[in-house]
Order: structure tokens, then C-alpha cells, then sequence
């Protein structure tokens, strides 16, 4: 049998480590999802002057001390991104494309990642939006696909849908992407808004040079709509799916339901959201977006979760 | 015109030196009040393992830390204990005795002193309680009085009250009281109860040790009417009026008013109190008592206070 963790901590920046800090102190069952770097905001701040305990330090060298910190209390890092969490029950399911965890509490602790969440994404999940290539890569054999990529690490995934679909567009975030296929088509901007009828069947892209360059490459576009319609202006072009494939998803985007508030997933003072079981501290909170707030909230999470953790064992 | 500071932090904990810092960092006008030893609970700490960035320290490695970055961020204690607080309009008037100042805001941070605050304290205060010997000495020309002391510090202004009222009834929490004079007699136990009928009557003790030594030594007491109600069992002596000096006073007695939760400051998520203007952090505020917690409140309020004090500037 698989098995079942306390907590399962989503994030390794200053929240996510005091919450790690804490619970392996309690002696809890923990898995610790995140990155060996720690965080790239702590890493790229410039100085830090009112954090208690660290006199005036560079993010870097927050970044080194928290990283001591992790090595010398034997902490573990998973160095997975998660891009589906699923409730079952009192315990949840954790995915990262085909891999899985389970755990009795989530603590997400993911910081405000930059919002690359497209609109209607979150809407058409599992509807032609897809996380995972590996998953559900099969579904779109001869079909035309866009995918939107972060990280040159998931180009093998894209080249595992080149191969079954009949046409990928891709946008990459990142220069210099590296695959170069007949049927493969990097486009020019950022897709921002999945569009569809029940399923999806489109994707506007910023701006209107994509469309532009496929027409004259003599390529089928929804340009005509868009242009009947001054809220649709924008490059729109016909696609079956679009594949996400991103080093951050959005909590919401994650576990179904999570209510937010202002952009922020929506917490009480003992650190619950909406869904029981289910923790959040940090920056995805909420303002201010600091060090010590965020340490502070990944300590109390941790006691919430213990609270809980006795309650659901009675 | 005497200054008024933007904030007055009370307490010089965890909570206090994050909120410190933080208002630092954004050039607010501080003044804090505390002690330069930081915080008596950090410094007997024996083993601090969670809090991120600090590897397995003491407690008094941390408190040497703190105090070294208090010193070189320049911040300033002032080393006085607030014994009351007066909201004034848009600003609070904050008392140590006879001196005072004057701030916009208030936060406090004064950790979970062991609560020595006896029932019927805070509503008797001003009517027969005082925190504040040279205050309201002189009302006690002539009458009988009970002194509640917990430092020897305090002992030349039970001299000053023993110059001043009849009698003295002085309970030290500490050995060795040093004070030896005809009209002032050392309870054997604590005040537990201030007793009146509209102003302060008399005070009762813990046990009945003080009663039958002080009758024993043919004085005037009202043990009588403890005997005749159970509810009421205990020693009671009859005094005008008792003065309560102590290292800490309970924030309840401090502001008029202010919101508590199960023996807790009631704050949101923002750390307000119930009081416009007054904010609460760290373990005033309820558990976790964890340094992690009181350092993320205390940058939290000072967030808050700014947003507070950029309002009613309009």
C-alpha cells in the first residue's frame, strides 16, 4: 500500500521551509515539494533589512543560510512540480504528470507565482486543457494542438505530442526553443484566453501577428469571428487542446473549489481555506508579501494541521 | 508641542523587534518601549530548531543576535513599562508613570506575561486601583493601603506611599523584600481579589494566613464576612485602595475596552483590534506561542499601520 503522508507542503520558499522546520520538530510524516534553489525571489532580493535574526542580508545569502538550514536538519526536497491535487475523502491525491503521493493535509505554500493562468483555463481543465503530456498526450492523435511551455526541460513532452498529433503550436516564455519539426509551429505571443463550446476549440493569442504570419503561410485561422466581434480582438486560432506545461500552476487551478479572494487563495488566522484539510501560507495569501509574515504563517499552519490531524484520528 | 510618533510598539520581543525593524525599513517615526535584555522567555529558551534562517540555536544565542541587529540597525529602547493608555481622538496618549507620550498608533507586543492581573483590577482601576504611586499617593493621605510589587525597583515608591498613608499592606513576588518599617506589614500571600461597592473597599488574599497573623496581632480585619459566604472564603483585609506595580500589565488593563478571546487580544488577519488605531502581535494574541508567528504579526501590523496612517492623513 502507498504510503500516506501528514502533510504534504507544496513549496520550498521561507513559508514552506518554516512549515518543514516545524512539523519535522513534531516529528510529523512530511513530504516537501519544491526546489533545491530554495525560492527565486528570496535568491534575487537584493537586501534584506528587517527580517529578525538576519542582519542585513543579501537574498542570496538568505537563500545559502535557509539552504545550511535545510541540509543540516535533514530535510528533504522533492523536486517535483504538482499540477493536480485531488480530495479523496479525509486524504488527498498528489499528482505531478503520471507520478502520485498521497497525503491527509496539503500545505500550499507556493508564493505568488507570476499569473500565467490563461482565461478559461481553469474552466476547461480536463475539457482540452490538460497539465500532462504523458496523461493525456493519446486523446489528440491527428488533432491540432497548442501547448504553452516555461521550461526547455518539458520540450521532450511536446516532441511526445509532435509525434501523435497532427499540428502543435507552442508557445515558448523562454528564448531559444529547441525543436524544430514540420508540424510544429512556434508562435509569435503569449496565448491568454482558451476559448471553446463545452470542449475546448480555440485559443486567442495576444496581439494579431500569429495570425498574420499563418495566413500568409496559408494556414485555417478563426481570424474572421475575432473581427466581428471587438471582444474577441486578437489572434484566435482553431486548436482541439491546449497543453499547459509550466513550472507553477495556480492554486485554483490545482484543487478544484479553493476559494480566493482578490487574486489570493482566502485564509483564516489558523491558516484554513475553504476545504478541509487543505492549508495555505506565504505569499499566496496574500499581502504583505514578506519573509517573516510568510515564515510566521507556515508555523501556525503546521500547529493548525496538528490540531486537525488528532481531530480526524479520534 | 510634545512629538507624536507614527507608532509606539510596546514590547520587545520577537514580535516587537520584527515590527521595529520593519517600521525602520519604511522611515516611520517609532518610539519602543521594552527592555534591552529583548525578552526574558526568548533568552531562557533552552533549544530553538524551527525558526528558519537561525540553525538550532539557544535562546540566548537568538537573543544576542537580536540584540546585536538592534544595535546595528540603530533602533532605540526605551526602557520604560506603559502602565496606561488613553486613545485620544486620532491619537493615544501612552503613560509610565508621570511621563507620557503621544503616537497615532499602538502595537502591542507584549508576549504572554504570567497574568497577574487579580479579578476586579480592571474595574476598579482609577477608582481605588492604581498602577501609578506618585500619581495618586497623595489621595491616600491618612487611609489604608494595599501594595502589590513585583520588583524591588518599585520599593522607594512603596516608601513614598508608606510617608503618605496610614498603613501599608505590601505583597512582594520576590525574596527579600527590603523595606522595614512600623506602618508596613508583608502579606504572607497574594492578593487574588479586589473587593468595593462603587471604590475599592478592601482586597482579598489567597488562604488564610494573613488573617490569623494579622488578628494573632490584634488588627482590624474583615474576615468575618468571608466567613458567612463560602463564595467569599479566603483572607480579606480592609483597605482604600491598592497599587498594583508590576514589571508588565495586562494589555486589558492598559487600554479601556479592548477586545479579548478566550485570555487572548482578539485581532484579524490585518492584526487590528477592536480598538481603531490599536494593533496586537505575537503571543498577546493567542497560540502558536512560536518565534516564527510573533515575528510574521509584528511585520504584518506595521503593514497595516501604514495603510492606517496613510487614511487618516487624507
Amino acid at each position: 500500500m502507498e504510503e500516506i503522508y501528514d502533510i504534504a507542503i507544496i513549496g520550498s520558499g521561507p513559508a514552506g521551509l518554516s512549515a518543514a522546520l516545524t512539523a519535522k520538530a513534531r516529528n510529523l510524516n512530511v513530504i516537501w515539494f519544491g526546489s533545491k534553489n530554495v525560492s527565486k525571489k528570496v535568491e534575487l532580493a537584493e537586501k534584506i533589512s528587517n527580517y529578525p535574526g538576519l542582519i542585513e542580508v543579501t537574498g542570496k545569502e538568505m537563500q545559502q543560510t535557509f539552504q545550511k538550514q535545510i541540509e543540516e536538519e535533514g530535510l528533504v526536497i522533492t523536486e517535483k512540480v504538482i499540477n493536480q491535487i485531488f480530495p479523496m475523502g479525509q486524504q488527498y491525491a498528489l499528482f505531478s504528470g503520471q507520478e502520485s503521493w498521497m497525503a491527509k493535509t496539503i500545505l500550499i505554500a507556493m508564493g505568488m507565482a507570476p499569473n500565467t493562468t490563461m482565461a478559461g483555463e481553469a474552466e476547461y481543465l480536463g475539457k482540452g486543457v490538460s497539465y500532462c503530456a504523458t496523461c493525456d498526450g493519446r486523446l489528440y492523435a491527428g488533432k491540432t494542438i497548442a501547448v504553452y511551455c516555461t521550461n526547455p526541460e518539458y520540450e521532450a513532452e511536446i516532441e511526445f505530442l509532435a509525434d501523435i498529433a497532427e499540428k502543435v503550436y507552442v508557445y515558448a516564455t523562454y528564448p531559444d526553443f529547441g525543436i524544430k519539426r514540420e508540424n510544429v509551429t512556434l508562435l509569435k505571443t503569449a496565448p491568454i484566453e482558451v476559448l471553446g463550446d463545452g470542449l475546448v476549440n480555440g485559443v486567442r493569442c495576444k496581439g494579431r501577428r500569429n495570425v498574420e504570419s499563418l495566413e500568409a503561410a496559408g494556414e485555417k485561422t478563426l481570424e474572421q469571428s475575432s473581427m466581428q466581434n471587438p471582444a474577441l480582438w486578437g489572434d484566435i486560432l482553431a486548436v482541439d487542446g491546449i497543453f499547459c506545461l509550466k513550472d507553477s500552476y495556480s492554486p485554483v487551478a490545482l484543487i478544484k473549489g479553493l476559494e480566493q479572494e482578490e487574486r489570493h487563495i482566502k485564509v483564516n488566522r489558523r491558516q484554513e481555506t475553504n476545504i478541509r484539510g487543505c492549508y495555505a501560507a506565504g505569499d499566496c495569501t496574500g499581502r504583505p508579501y514578506q519573509y517573516a509574515k510568510a515564515v510566521g504563517e507556515g508555523n501556525v499552519a503546521v500547529h493548525s494541521i496538528m490540531e486537525y490531524l488528532r481531530e480526524i484520528k479520534k
